[in-house]
């Protein structure tokens, strides 16, 4: 961090300066966090063999610290650590302006740069674990059997430091040309959510306890 | 495409033969289009200086061929083509198992290796945008003021052929292990979609005509 980088803000680095799109770019700490914290899905970028890959996999942020589920990123994790770019993307709507042209998205978007290490200490990598959890559903992990000593060395948890990141933000309506105001094309925005459905119990035959009041609220919210 | 690849599947190649987690994986063509289809968003993977780069962006299939949305990752075509690894993804559902280390997500993906290249003949990029707005909202191009020269020139348009392809494909309910069927955890699955909310017209004081039918079918689909 910069002595002109207020604590609130991440300092920009070349990697995180866009070249087009400037002012939708920011580097504000909150604003950063609640993208991250707002959905589970994120998408690992790394160069194998001198190639890009992009797999789908799953984050939860711990302060200052990204968690990411690496099993299927291990391949690559063969020296201990990966330089990789962490993309997090949140569609809030379809823009649909009376021009081809000023077609857009609502969205809201962090990249992070770093190099992803594994967690290898046992007690970090299950607190990893806990957190992923409730990452994607929460309140989850203290309503499920921990991991064992097996079912920990079997799982692949990274981690990165959140300090070479931004964040990137299109919000409200079209912005059509003046000349093109008049054109009779309907226009505005279409808003996007994840909506969840109704829970479908395990066909398992195994327990069947009542839903718990954690995934109420998740189809709720 | 090798002599023991059928016409209907994508040939494997080492780029798309992942080391883990193979019986997910197919090479089935009309999987992938129905992934590749089912959605706008894309996550474009590229190397840029040595280290990886994801950006969101718009993705349209037109049979064999991907369009790409370019403008964010135009800095990287200084050369006119990009080794590129493009990602969609699905999440279909949360897949709460009984155990922390059964958890899991059902999701359907698309990983695309190739070298994207600037679509530069105007009647392509032309057709290449209507197809790119046509896949976010389907109907949409024909009821909207087409991209003048101007337009057409500040709009990057990358393709990329649909070779080296593979999908992978998680669904069902939880695998616990047979000694965790009686714990008194809920366990099964969470369905996630995405949902469209109301269409909220421009408030710039062009023109409002009434909401068009592809529009009504976008949100009830």
């Amino acid at each position: 961090m910069t002595a002109t980088t207020p604590p609130d803000s991440y300092a920009p680095a070349a990697s995180t300066t866009p070249t087009r799109a400037r002012q939708r770019v920011s580097y504000d700490r909150e604003l950063v966090h609640g993208i991250l914290d707002g959905t589970y899905l994120c998408h690992l970028g790394f160069v194998a063999d001198g190639r890009p890959v992009v797999l789908p996999t799953l984050h939860a942020r711990d302060g200052e610290r990204l968690y990411l589920h690496g099993s299927t990123g291990a391949r690559a994790l063969r020296h201990g650590e990966l330089p990789v770019c962490v993309t997090v993307t949140h569609v809030d709507g379809l823009v649909l302006a009376r021009s081809a042209f000023h077609h857009s998205i609502n969205y809201r978007s962090v990249l992070v740069h770093g190099t992803a290490r594994r967690v290898t200490d046992e007690a970090r990598a299950r607190a990893a674990l806990d957190t992923l959890v409730n990452a994607v559903v929460p309140g989850r992990a203290a309503d499920c059997r921990p991991a064992d000593g097996r079912e920990l060395a079997a799982t692949a948890v990274l981690e990165l430091e959140l300090a070479e990141v931004s964040a990137k933000v299109r919000a409200g309506g079209p912005n059509d040309d003046p000349a093109d105001l008049g054109l009779p094309h309907w226009s505005g925005v279409m808003p996007v959510r994840t909506a969840y459905g109704t829970p479908v119990p395990a066909a398992d035959g195994g327990s069947r306890p009542e839903l718990p009041a954690y995934l109420r609220e998740r189809i709720a919210g």
